[in-house]
C-alpha cells in the first residue's frame, strides 16, 4: 500500500495563530510528542523569523532525532543562511522555501514579474542545496495561480534541486474537486515530477481543509501538511488528526497508509491545547470530548444494541478512551502515569513521585480525582 | 441561478448534542434569529421524545411565521400524531418522519426485514399526510447501506406522498466523492425523483460535513441541512455558515444560491454559542475569532497592501466586523444596542434603557467596555 508522508507544522504555521507563543521547552515537549506519533517531518519553525524561533528550531534540531526537521524561510539568501545554521545538528535537516505564485501575490505582495519570481524561486532553492540535500519548495496561493505558470514554476525548482514540492491553498480558498484537478494537473505535466515528493498544504477557511487534502492525495500526492488539533493561521490549517483518521477509517475507499502511531493522537492534542493555551473544541473530529459521545435516546439505544450503529472510530484506537479511567486514592503510580500521559504529560520517576505524592492528598479528600484536578496538581507541583 | 432550500436543525440536532438543554424562551429567541437569517426550514424538535420538546415546537409553531416549521418523528405512528399536534398552529407546518435503511440498522437496531422497513416507512409518510401536506423522509444511515434498496425505500415513500427526501450520512461516514455518486444515483434512478425536493444532512465524524454535503449539492440536491456553529451528536453537524460561505465565495464554482442574509450569521452563532453554552472555538471557519485575523509577519505585511492576499471574505458580510467597534462612556443607545444584536442580544426600548444604565456605570469606570462587559451586563440586568 502506498504510504502518505505526515508532515507536522504544528511547531510553525500552528504556532502561528494569534495569541499562541510557545517556549523552548514546550516546543521541544511538543516535538518529542511528533516523534512518539511518528510523523515523518517536523516543521520546528523559521529560524529567521525572530531570535526565539531560532533557537527552538537549533534545540529541536540538536535533540530530536530519526525525524526529519524542517525549517522555513522566505526565497531570501538571509533566511535561508540562517535557517542552515539553526539546523545544522538535525539528523535529518529540510530547508522549506518558496514564494509566492498568484498575481496578486506577485503583484501586489512582492512587487515581483512572473519571470522574477522563477528565477528568484530556482536561486533560492540552488542555495539552499548548498546546505542540505533535502528542500522543500512552497508555491504560495498556488490555488489562485495561473496553472501553467505553476508548472513552470515547479519544473525549475525540481531542475534546482528541490526534493519536495509544495502546492499549498493558502487561503482556504479551493473546492475539493480543483484541488484534485491542480494536483492531477502538475503530476500530468510537470517534467520529472515522479522524481520528487508532492505535498499537500491546505487551510480551512471554507471549513474543507480536510476533503481538500485528501482530494489531493487522491489525485498522487504523497505528503500532507497538518497540524495538531487544526491550529494554524485565521481558521486553521489541516487537522492531523482528520486526515490519519480518515484514511485509517476509510482505508478500503483511499487505499493509502500512513506510519502514524494513532494511540498518541489524544496525547498529543491534549499537549498541544494545554501549551499553546487553545482548548480543543468540544465538536471538534477525532479529538474533541463529544467526538465519541451518544446524547440522544435514539443513538444511546441504537449504541447499546450494537455499537456500530452509531460508532465508525473506536475511541481507544486514538487514546481516548484511557480518558475515561477514573482516580481515586487507591490508584496506583501506573495508573496515574498513565492518565497524565492522556492528557499530555510525561515524567520521569522522580518527578511522578512528586505528583504521586500530591495526588494522594487530593484523592484523600475527593472521592474521585478527574482530569480537571490532574491539571491543577500538575501546575502547583511541577 | 438555481437556489439551494437551507433547512436548519440547531433545534434538534444540534440540541441533541451531550449537556445541551434549551428552553422554550431560548428555543424561541434562536427561531427568531433564524428568521432573520432567512432560512427556508426550521427543525424545532421531536415532540414526542420529551413534554418539555412538544411544549417547545408548539410554542414556535405558534409564534414563528413566514417560514416552514418542522418536527421530527421515527416512523410509528404515536410520534406522527404527537407531532401533528406539536405543529397544528404552525403556519407550514411539515413532518419529518424516516427508518434506518443500512443492514447494521435494521437488523441490529429495528430487528426488521428490509420490506419490513419499506412497508413501515411508506405506511409513517401516508399517515403523516393525513395531517400536513409538506412530510420529509429521512433514510437513516443511507452512505452504509445497499445503494438499490434505498432506491426502492425512496420509490414507495414518494409514491405514499412525501414531498422531501433526505438522505443522510448518520454517522460522518462517507467521503466526498461516494457521497456525490450516491445522490447522483438516487437522482438517476428514482422513479419521479424530479416532483420532490432531495436534501442533504451530514455529520461531521471525520471532518467533511461541508464538503460532503457541497458534494451532494453538486450532484443535484437542492436541501442542506444545517445547524449553527456545526453542534450536534459527536463530532456535530454540517455547519450552516461553511456551506452557505462557501457558496457565496465560490459563486463561480458551485452556480447556486441560498436566501442567507449572510450579515446574520455572527449574531446567530453568538447567541446559539450562549443559550447552548457551546464557546465558538477560536479557529472555527467564518464565525471564529480567529477567522480573520492575521497573526504572522508576512501574513500582516501583505495584508496590509492589499487585503486580498490574505482575506478571501470581508468579514463585514457575515456581520462579524463590528464586534471590532469599541465602546465608552461617550457611546450612545444606538451603538449599544448595535453591539448587543452583534452579540446575540435582541431587546425593545425598555430593556435597552436599562441596559444602558448599566453600561454607563460600568463605562465610567473602565476606559473601554469589550464584548466580555457586556456579557456580564446581561447577566446582571436583564
Amino acid at each position: 500500500m502506498r504510504k502518505l508522508f505526515v508532515f507536522d507544522t504544528t511547531l510553525r504555521d500552528g504556532e502561528q495563530s494569534l495569541g499562541i507563543t510557545l517556549n523552548v521547552d514546550e516546543k521541544l515537549e511538543i516535538a518529542r510528542q511528533l516523534v512518539r506519533l511518528k510523523v515523518d517531518v517536523i516543521e520546528a519553525g523559521f529560524p529567521n523569523s525572530s531570535p526565539g524561533d531560532f533557537i527552538s528550531v537549533q534545540a529541536i534540531a540538536r535533540e530530536v532525532k530519526g525525524v526529519v526537521i524542517c525549517g522555513l524561510t522566505r526565497a531570501v539568501k538571509s533566511d535561508i543562511d540562517r535557517c542552515a545554521e539553526a539546523l545544522r545538528s538535525a539528523e535529518y535537516p529540510r530547508i522549506h522555501t518558496g514564494i509566492g505564485v498568484s498575481s496578486v501575490h506577485m503583484e501586489k505582495k512582492l512587487g515581483f514579474t512572473p519571470e522574477q519570481v522563477v528565477e528568484t524561486a530556482a536561486a533560492a532553492v540552488k542555495h539552499a542545496k548548498k546546505y542540505v540535500a533535502d528542500v522543500e519548495f512552497f508555491a504560495e496561493d498556488a490555488t489562485r495561480g495561473d496553472r501553467d505558470f505553476l508548472v513552470q514554476v515547479l519544473e525549475q525548482v525540481i531542475k534546482a534541486g528541490a526534493t519536495v514540492v509544495n502546492i499549498p491553498d493558502t487561503l482556504g480558498y479551493a473546492t475539493p474537486q480543483e484541488y484534485s484537478r491542480l494536483i492531477s494537473y502538475v503530476m500530468n505535466h510537470v517534467k520529472n515530477i515522479e522524481n520528487v515528493v508532492v505535498s499537500v498544504h491546505c487551510h480551512n477557511d471554507l471549513g474543507m481543509a480536510t476533503a481538500n487534502s485528501l482530494a489531493g492525495i487522491e489525485a498522487g500526492a504523497n505528503q500532507v501538511e497538518v497540524t495538531v488539533n487544526g491550529i494554524g493561521e485565521r481558521a486553521g490549517n489541516t487537522s492531523l488528526e482528520e486526515v490519519v483518521m480518515a484514511i485509517h477509517t476509510r482505508r478500503d475507499h483511499y487505499g493509502i497508509r500512513t506510519d502514524i502511531n494513532t494511540q498518541e493522537i489524544w496525547p498529543a492534542s491534549r499537549l498541544v491545547a494545554r501549551t499553546a493555551g487553545v482548548p480543543v473544541p468540544a465538536h471538534k473530529p477525532i479529538v474533541g470530548e463529544n467526538a465519541f459521545m451518544h446524547a440522544s435516546g435514539i443513538h444511546q439505544d441504537g449504541f447499546l444494541k450494537d455499537r456500530q450503529t452509531y460508532e465508525i472510530i473506536d475511541p481507544s484506537t486514538v487514546g481516548a478512551s484511557a480518558s475515561k479511567i477514573s482516580l481515586t486514592a487507591r490508584s496506583g503510580r501506573h495508573a496515574l502515569k498513565h492518565m497524565l500521559e492522556t492528557l499530555g504529560y510525561r515524567m520521569d520517576r522522580e518527578a511522578l513521585d512528586k505528583v504521586y505524592h500530591s495526588f494522594l492528598q487530593i484523592a484523600d479528600i475527593k472521592k474521585e480525582v478527574m482530569a480537571q484536578d490532574l491539571h491543577s496538581i500538575m501546575q502547583m507541583t511541577v
